[in-house]
């Protein structure tokens, strides 16, 4: 009997950078809902219409999608794994197009300010911003631009039957997408994750009593026990101005007992302390 | 001899929320230049065309503004004083329009979604979104529209000649944000800085050794001191992926000596430590 092929809801639209991560994710191909907005995906992944939601969560260049971190709090939906996207923009144009056609670009206002020196070198292409990066490539596709290229993934020029006339014209090769895999509790009952060699990661959300040297004592139930701790990352708690949450990571699982002995000493200091997953470390 | 006017520098329209901080900051009138970008406020204290730059840094709900916290550590420009103001939404209206005559509300996407219980509550209003909130009323009163209102300061409405109809429709009261004055490091060899009662503010950035236990020691730096913590942030490091940097702001002023032998201290454990200054503590 063949097996049903699961799921995954992603942001964006069909050849998004999200959309590789979903198929490094999946280990091939699986099936995809695009979503419009970010809450979408954890209200799809909820309600049990998908598998499995692709969720950005930090960029290398940009720093961390903060609605992200405020929904995982939110949907307390638990985190199965991660895995790091290189963003390699690629100038893309439908079939028949010529590099030499160009006189415009289309592409979200982000990836057409991270390929500035394509546009240097290329003063005769006009910069038209769109809403999305696979979404112009679409657009070019459907409205059969002669004239016109979009910057996109490979994945988009391969969905929408474009071809990629320049690879990788981004300005920093050093620009990469982490994404989360979230799955409903209830997955876990019937899967067990698997740590490859790397090892395992926890993601944990805490927040402490607004007294002196809160922040310090909290890190110590983890420095206590040499945890090593991969980020921190605060947020505003609602109603309480000026005070915080923190998000961390820290390499180690949950059932761990150095790690158990942490979050119990962690959780002697901490209002609030919630453990978001643990799951095998990406690459 | 009538001393001369100071010029700060404000990201918006007229009547902007920065404006309100610029208000606060000045104790009184200033003359303003509106900018558009937030990088201009830097650029235009840089260049010594204005006296001061107003710099949006954090919200109590949407958290930091981190497009600033790269400019703090890029343009280098010190912390003069910080100031908190209270967002308050006013629905405001041109002179001789009433309320039952509206059909539409301006204003900016953030703002209108910080008043749905109004909306909720008025169905007859549709939402239009505007670039800017003062700008909004300015175009009302430009436009000469009498079936549509915004969504502004108070400021805004006095600056425009405009009146507010509702007061305070926001739906969460605490909604604040949080400027800091920056000026140039020439200001302060002719001006000294004078702490109210609430004492002093410090503002630093450093970056840790990628090595475990980093954060936890350089944060020991403050704790062993007593140094309390009152926010800190972390942003990527550009070109080393998975690498941080640290903003920390601390009760205490630079030039005190148990402060002088933190940052001592941390300067041993980070690879980069600047402080950004040494201010009076907002209210």
């Amino acid at each position: 009997m063949a097996r049903k092929r699961e799921i995954f809801a992603f942001q964006g639209e069909r050849g998004a950078f999200s959309e590789v991560a979903a198929g490094q994710f999946a280990g091939g191909t699986v099936d995809v809902l695009p979503c419009t907005r970010f809450e979408e995906l954890f209200e799809n992944l909820r309600a049990g219409s998908v598998d499995g939601a692709v969720v950005p969560i930090e960029n290398t260049l940009h720093g961390s999608v903060h609605e992200n971190y405020d929904h995982l709090l939110n949907f307390d939906l638990p985190i199965a794994g991660e895995t790091s996207v290189r963003i390699v923009h690629n100038l893309i144009v439908p079939g028949g197009v010529k590099f030499r056609d160009l006189h415009r670009v289309f592409s979200h206002p982000v990836a057409l300010n991270q390929c500035l020196r394509f546009f240097e070198q290329n003063p005769q292409v006009a910069r038209e911003t769109f809403y999305d990066t696979a979404g112009s490539v679409k657009m070019l596709v459907e409205e059969k631009l002669t004239d016109a290229g979009a910057i996109a993934s490979a994945r988009a020029a391969e969905i929408y039957g474009a071809h990629i006339v320049k690879r990788s014209i981004e300005d920093d090769r050093q620009n990469y997408t982490r994404f989360f895999l979230l799955r409903r509790p209830e997955w876990f009952k019937r899967h067990s994750l698997e740590a490859g060699r790397k090892g395992w990661k926890t993601s944990l959300v805490f927040s402490t009593r607004n007294v002196p040297g809160a922040l310090f004592r909290s890190l110590s139930a983890l420095a206590l026990r040499d945890l090593n701790l991969t980020k921190i990352e605060s947020r505003p708690l609602r109603g309480k101005p000026w005070e915080y949450l923190f998000y961390v990571d820290l390499l180690g699982n949950a059932e761990e007992e150095r790690v158990r002995n942490a979050l119990r000493h962690l959780g002697e200091q901490a209002d609030l302390l919630r453990v978001l997953g643990s799951y095998p470390r990406g690459s």
